[in-house]
C-alpha cells in the first residue's frame, strides 16, 4: 500500500480519493456491490483512517460481507434493513429531510435513503407506505411535507407518488424509482418512466433503487437550507 | 362490388364484416388512419346500408378525409374534437359511462372514447383536466366517479391518474395512456407502463390514445350493468 | 402495533388500508412477492380481523410462505396452482366471470384470476388449453362466451387468443398476457403488445400475469350485470 | 462505366451482381429507396441488359421515380399498390404462391410480396381483409389455403392471422409483420413480435413491411414444388 | 381423462389436439418446458397412442424429465444435444434438409432443428462450426448447399451466416438467431435483427433459439420439394 | 367561462389551478406544445389575472404562438432561445442557481432553465460550451460551482458533464439530458441514462430536454439556501 | 467576441478549444447540425484563423449551410456526397486508409469517412458497393485489405460486412454501422448490434451513420503506423 | 478427429480456423463460455499444436475449467482477475497499449484487456480506478497517456471516462463498456450507448465487458505503429 500524490491512496486494486471531502464536503463511500468482503473492510478502514472525526458508510453488503466487517471493525454499526453499516461517529443534524415511501417492498431502498442522508449531515424522518391508492394515507401526512427541507419520494410500480407529493407541496423533492412490481415494471422502469414524465413541475429523479444517491443529494439541500448553517 | 357469403361483403379493396352485429351486439367501425377519402365515403356508405337503423363510426379522419365524409354523406355528423363522424341515428342511452382526462392535451382521446361509448349505445358523462398534481380537483368530482358503470380515464406523461381515481372507487375502470409528453415519455410508452403497473387493483389498460377501443369496452359494461337492459 | 387514524392500521412494516372496503367495494389484498412469511401471516391475519365476514386474500406465495400460513392460520384454504391463499368466507356468487386459456403453462395465472373473482364476489367457470393454433377447439367452446358476464382471456407467446375470442362475441373481454414462451417473447412483452394491438374492439389488457388483477376487474364487472344485484 | 471482373458491373455509385442469377437462380434486385430516379433507371437498364430474356425488378419507388422510370423505360410496368415496377418478360409461373392478407391497409405489401413472387416465377394468388377478429372470413378461404405450394401471410397490429391461418393448414407459411397500427404497435414490432413467437409451429418470418423478402423465398419454396419443374 | 368431441383430447390440464395431423399432416408436439415430468410422460403416452404408426417428439427437456421419460417410458429414445425425446418409429425421409450452424455453442438448437425435421418426414444432414469470420469453412461447404431442398442456418452474436449463405445460393433459406454471445446480444436479439436486415433475399427468420419451428418448417419444404412426393 | 369551486378556473378546454401558488409557493405555468395560440393566450391571461403581482410563465411555444402573444398580450416578455414568455413583473431574486451547458447545440434547453430559475424567484447566471473532451474549459469555470446555490448542469450526447462537475464541487447538482446528438443517442435517451448511472453521487435528473422542470426544482433550492430567506 | 484565457475563444454561443490541436494533435471540427448557416461560417473562420496553415473542417451540413459557406467563404471546398466543406489546404498524406461500404445507400457515411480521415492527414482509398450478399465482390477486393493501415467498414441493414472483412485480415477495422435500412433496422440498430457482436477479432465499432469519427481514428491510427513519420 | 482441408482442424463438435494466423497475423482464441472443461482443454491443445511457437489463449473460464486445463495442461498460466490462461511463449513486446480503467469492478474486463494485447505481441500497461468524479486522479496519470500507442479505456456506470481521456490525447482510443452498474444501467447498456455518442472524436467502441476484442485491436495498432516493425 503505497501513498501518490495528493489526494489519492492506492490500495492496488483501488485508488482511494482521499480528497473528496475538501473538494465536496463529504468523504468517498464504498458501494459494495462487487467488491469481495475484504476489499469493503479494507477500504472502509481506509477511508475512517483518512476521516477520524466523521462516520464513512458502505452501501449494498451482502450477508457475507456484513459478517466480515463486523468481525474486522466491531466499531461498525449495521442497518440492516439498508444493507448498509457506518463506521465513525454521526455528524450532527443540520436541516430535515423526510423519506416517504409508497409501498412495504419499498422499504430496503427507502432505508439506504434515510441513513445516507444522516450520515450525510441531515436529520431525517421516515413515512413508510403511503400509497396513492389510499389518498387519505397521503392526506394524513400532509402537514409533515411543510416541514421538510428535502423530500425523497420512493415508489415501485406505477411511481405516481412524487407527483401527488409533488403537488400538494413546493418542497423540493428527489423520486427515486425502485425496482419493486411484475411483469411490465421490467425492473423499475415504468417507475423511472413515470417519475421523469411527472407533471408535477420540479421533480428530479435518480437511478432504480438509488436510495445513497438521494440521500446525499436530500442531505446537501437540507443543509445548505438550515437556518444557522454558515457555509 | 360482389356479395360473397354470409357476413362478408367485398368492396374489392375491403371486405366488411357485416355479420359482426348479430356475432358481437355492435356493428364494424371504419378506422380511417391509411385509407384515403374515397375509400373511407364508400365504407361508411356500405356499413350505413347494412345498418340502416342505428349510427356507424369513422375514426382517425384527416380533416381532407372529413370534407370529402360531408360533401358525399351530408347526413354525416362530425365531431372536431374526437376527429371522427358518425352516419344514421344514435342509439338510445343505457347505463352511464364516465370518462375523466387529466389535461388539455388529452382532450381528443378522451372525446374519442366519450364520442364512441355513446355510439355503441352508453349515456356518456365527460370531465376534463383533473391532474394528480392538483388532488383538490380529483377531490372535487370524486362523487360523480361513483354514479358511472364504468369509467374511462385518459391521462399522458406519467399516466398516473388511474391509480388515483382507482383507488378512490370500486367502479369498473379502463385506463388509457396518450401520447402527450415529451423526452422519456417515448411516445405514450411511460404512461402505457404505468397504467399496467399501477398499485390499484381492478384498472384494465387499451392501447396508447386507443380512445375507440376504451369506449366500446366502457359502452359494453355500462350497457349490461343498466338496470332495465334485457340483454 | 398501534392505529392511527380512520382507515388505516400500522404495523410498523405497514400501513393497511383497511377503509378500502367502504370506498371501492372490496377489501385489501396482500401481494406476497418480496414480503416475508410472517409478514404475510401478519397482514392477512389483521386484514380478516378487519372483515370477518369475507374472505380475504394473498397471493404470488412461496411455498414457504404456503407452509407459514398452513401452520399460523389453519383455517386458511390454499389454491395451488393459484399459488394464493384464502382466509374466511367466500361471498356468494353473483354475475359470471368465464376465465379462457390459450396453454397449459398459462394455468396458474388463469387459475389466480378465477380464484381472485371468485373472493371478490362473481361466480367463475375455467376452460383450458383453447389454443389459437387449432381454431376447432375454440369453436368448440363458443357458446360457453355468450353466457358469461364478463371474458378473462390468458395467453402468453403470440397472445391472439383474445383477438379471436373478441371476434366471437361483444361480452367485455379483459386480456392476460403471461411470461409463457422463449426467446423474442421477452417475458411476456410480445403477447402484452399483441393484445394492446387487438384488432377486436373492446379489448383491454392487464399486466404481464396479472391474473389477481383481471380477476378484480371482472368480478366488478360481472357483479353490476347480475340482474337482482342492488348496488 | 467499366466492368470489372467476372460477374460485377461498375456504374461508380453501385456494384452490380450481375453473376447472382447462375448463383442463385434469380437476378438481382433494384431497391428504391434511397436511391434517385436517375439511379434507379440506369440500374435497371442495366440489369435488363444483363438478363434480356426476363423481367427485373425495382421496388421502393417514389412517385418521382416511378414517373422517371416511365420517361425513360416505356417498356416498363407499373404496380401502383406494391409500388413497384418490372422491366422484361414475366417468366412462366411455376407452383403456387397464396398472399393472404389481415386487413385493407395492408394492401402495398400483400401487392409487393404478389408482385415479387411472380416476377421471381410462381403462380401468385391473393386474399385480402382476411382478419381474425371475424373467424368466417379465415373459414371461407380454408379450402384455398391447401392448394398453394406457400403461403404468405400478411398483417399488421397484433399480427394473430398467421397462427390462425398455420394452424388450418400444414402448408409451408411466410408471415410479413406490417407497420398498420398505432401507439404500442411501435411501428410493426408488436406483429413481429407476435409472429416469431406463433404457437403454430411452422410459421417464419421476415422484416417489417418487407413483402419483397416473402415473395421471393414464397416463390423458390412454390417452384421446387412445382410437379414439372427440374432443377 | 375423457374424450371431449372430435379431435380433442382431454387430459385436464391440458387438451390435445389429435386432430392436427390430419388438419396439417403433422402430429402436435410437446413443448417441454414449464411442464412437469409427468405431464410430459403423460402427453407424449396419449399422442403416441393418437399416432402409434409414427414418431412424436419432445422438446425442451430437463434432466429430470429425460429421466423420468426414460423411466416410464422405455422405448423412447433420447437426443442429448437437443435435449428431446422422441417416441416411435421414424417417418421414412422424403427431400433432404441441410442445418448449418456458425459456431460450437450453437449446437443444442441446430441439433434440435435436425431432429424435428427428420421427425416431421425429411433428410437431414447437418454442417456445424462455418463462422463468416473464417470464409474459407464456408467456401469449403458451398457446393453441399445446392444439393439441398431447403436450408436451416443456425447462428448466434451478430448473425450473418444467413446473409453469407443466402448469396450463395437460392435455396430456400430459414435463419434460426441464437441467444449465443454476450454483453449488447441481448440474449439472441442481435442476431435477430441482423437476420430479419438480411441483405440477401429469400432469407426468413424464426424465434431465438427456436430450432423445432425452422426444422417443422424445412420439413413441409423439403417434402413438398421431393421428386416422388404425391401430394 | 365559469369558476367552479375554491382553486379551480373552468375555461372549458382546461380547468386552472389557481390554487397552486398558495399550496405549492408557485403559480401554475403554460405548458404551449399542443395547444392552439388562443388557448396559450387566453390561459395566460387568466393566469396573471390570478396572480397580478408576479410573472407567470409560457413555455415550448411556436413561433406562431408567439407572435400571437405579442400582439394580444403586448407586456408579454418573448425570451426567443428559450421559446418562451413571460407576463407579469419577475420576482425578486434570492439565491443562486448556476446553469452550466455542454454545447452550443445545447442553448435552448440551458435557457428554458435559466428564464425558469428566474422565474420562479432565484438568481441565475449561465455558462456555456463547456464541454468535457476540453476539461480545461471546465477547469476554467471551476470556481464559479462553489458560489452557486444550485447547479443545473445540460448536456445531450454522451451526458457527461454532470460526473466531471458533480466530483469538482459538492453543490446540488440537477442534471438536463438534451436530445442533441445523433444516431445512436435515440433522442437523448443517451444522455438520459448517462446521468442515471453518474458515479459522482448526489446527481439528479429531470426528463430530456425539461429544462423547465430543472428550473423550477433549482431555483426552489436556491430561494431555501438564500440566507435572509424567511419561510 | 472576446479571448477567454488560454485555449478558448468565446464567440457568445460558442467557445472554442483552439487549443485543441496542441493537446490532440489535431483541431476542432464544426459539427453543423442544429447550427445556423451564419453559426457555421463564424466558426470556420475563427478556427481557420487560429489554425492557418491546414484545412478544418466542418460536418452536416444542410443545403443552405452550404451555400452561405461558399457565399461567406469562397474558398471553402464542397465535397457533395460527404455534405460538407474544408477550408484551408489539405495536409500531406502519412499512412493509408481505405474506406469499404457494402451498399449504394452507404454513400454519404463512407464519403464523409474517407474526406474526414483525408482532412486528419492520412491518404485514403474508397471501395464501394461490396456487400455480403456476393462474396465474390469481397474477394475481389480482398488483396487491397491488406495494403492499408487502416480500414473503415461500412454498412447498414444486418451489418455483417466488418465480420466478413475482418475474418480475412488483420489489418485494424473500424466499423460504421448507418441506418439504411428498413423495417426491424431501427435506425441502424441493427446493425450496430450485430457489429458490436462481431465474431471476427478486433473490431470496433463508433455511432450510426458517424463517418466523422471513424475518419478521425482511422487516421491516427495510419498515421502513426506510417514509415517516415515522426510524432 | 480428422483433418479436413487446407486451414481447417475438425474435433467433430468444432472445426478450428489453423490458417488464420496466416491469414490475420493472429491465431484463432477459445472463448470458454458455453464450453465444457473438456473441450476448452481439447481445444487449446490442438491449438497449441497448430501454433507451438507462440501463446495460446482461453477466455472466460469458469472456475471449474481452469482446474481442468492446470491438471491437464500443466504449463498453462492462469490470469485469475482476467479469468483466461495461455499456453505457450509469449511473443516479444512490440509498440505499447495503455489500458486505464474507471473504477475497481472494472478489474475483470480491464485485465482481459491487458492480457489479450500482450498475447497479441503489445507491450501493456495498466493504470487502474481513475474515475471522472475525481479529475485530479485524471490528471495525475496524463502524461502516461502520450506515450501509449493505444489507449483501451474501461468503463461502466455513466462510461464518461473515455470521453474525457479522449479530449487529454490523441492517442487512438477503444473504448470498452462494462456492465458494472445498477438500474437503469441495463447490464451496460447505458455505459455502451455514452461511449458511441462521445463527444471526444475518435473514439471507438467494443461489445460490453469485450475487454478480448479491444486487446486484440489495440495490439494490432501498437504493433503496426512500433518503430522497427517491419509488417
Amino acid at each position: 500500500m503505497t501513498e501518490q500524490g495528493e489526494g489519492i491512496r492506492d490500495l492496488g486494486y483501488a485508488r482511494l480519493d482521499t480528497d473528496r471531502e475538501s473538494r465536496t464536503g463529504d468523504p468517498e463511500v464504498v458501494y459494495g456491490a462487487g467488491k469481495t468482503p475484504d476489499q469493503v473492510v479494507e477500504i472502509l478502514r481506509a477511508l475512517s483512517e483518512a476521516h477520524p472525526d466523521r462516520a464513512v458508510l458502505a452501501t449494498r453488503l451482502t450477508d457475507e460481507t456484513v459478517e466480515q466487517v463486523l468481525t474486522s471493525l466491531p466499531d461498525a454499526v449495521v442497518d440492516p434493513v439498508a444493507r448498509a453499516v457506518t463506521l465513525g461517529p454521526l455528524p450532527p443534524a443540520s436541516g430535515r429531510v423526510l423519506v416517504v415511501s409508497a409501498g412495504t417492498s419499498d422499504a430496503p431502498v427507502a432505508a439506504e435513503a434515510a441513513l445516507t442522508a444522516r450520515v450525510y449531515g441531515a436529520g431525517v424522518g421516515v413515512i413508510t407506505d403511503v400509497g396513492v391508492s389510499g389518498l387519505h394515507r397521503v392526506m394524513a401526512v400532509r402537514h409533515q411535507l411543510a416541514d421538510a427541507d428535502c423530500l425523497v419520494v420512493v415508489a415501485g410500480m406505477e411511481g405516481a407518488l412524487p407527483s401527488v407529493v409533488g403537488g400538494l407541496s413546493g418542497t423540493p423533492l428527489v423520486a427515486v424509482p425502485t425496482s419493486v412490481g411484475y411483469g411490465a415494471s421490467f425492473g423499475g422502469l415504468a417507475a423511472l418512466l413515470a417519475m421523469l414524465n411527472s407533471c408535477a413541475p420540479g421533480v428530479t429523479v435518480v437511478n432504480i433503487d438509488n436510495g445513497f444517491g438521494a440521500g446525499v443529494f436530500a442531505a446537501r439541500v437540507a443543509r445548505s437550507a438550515a437556518p444557522h448553517e454558515s457555509q
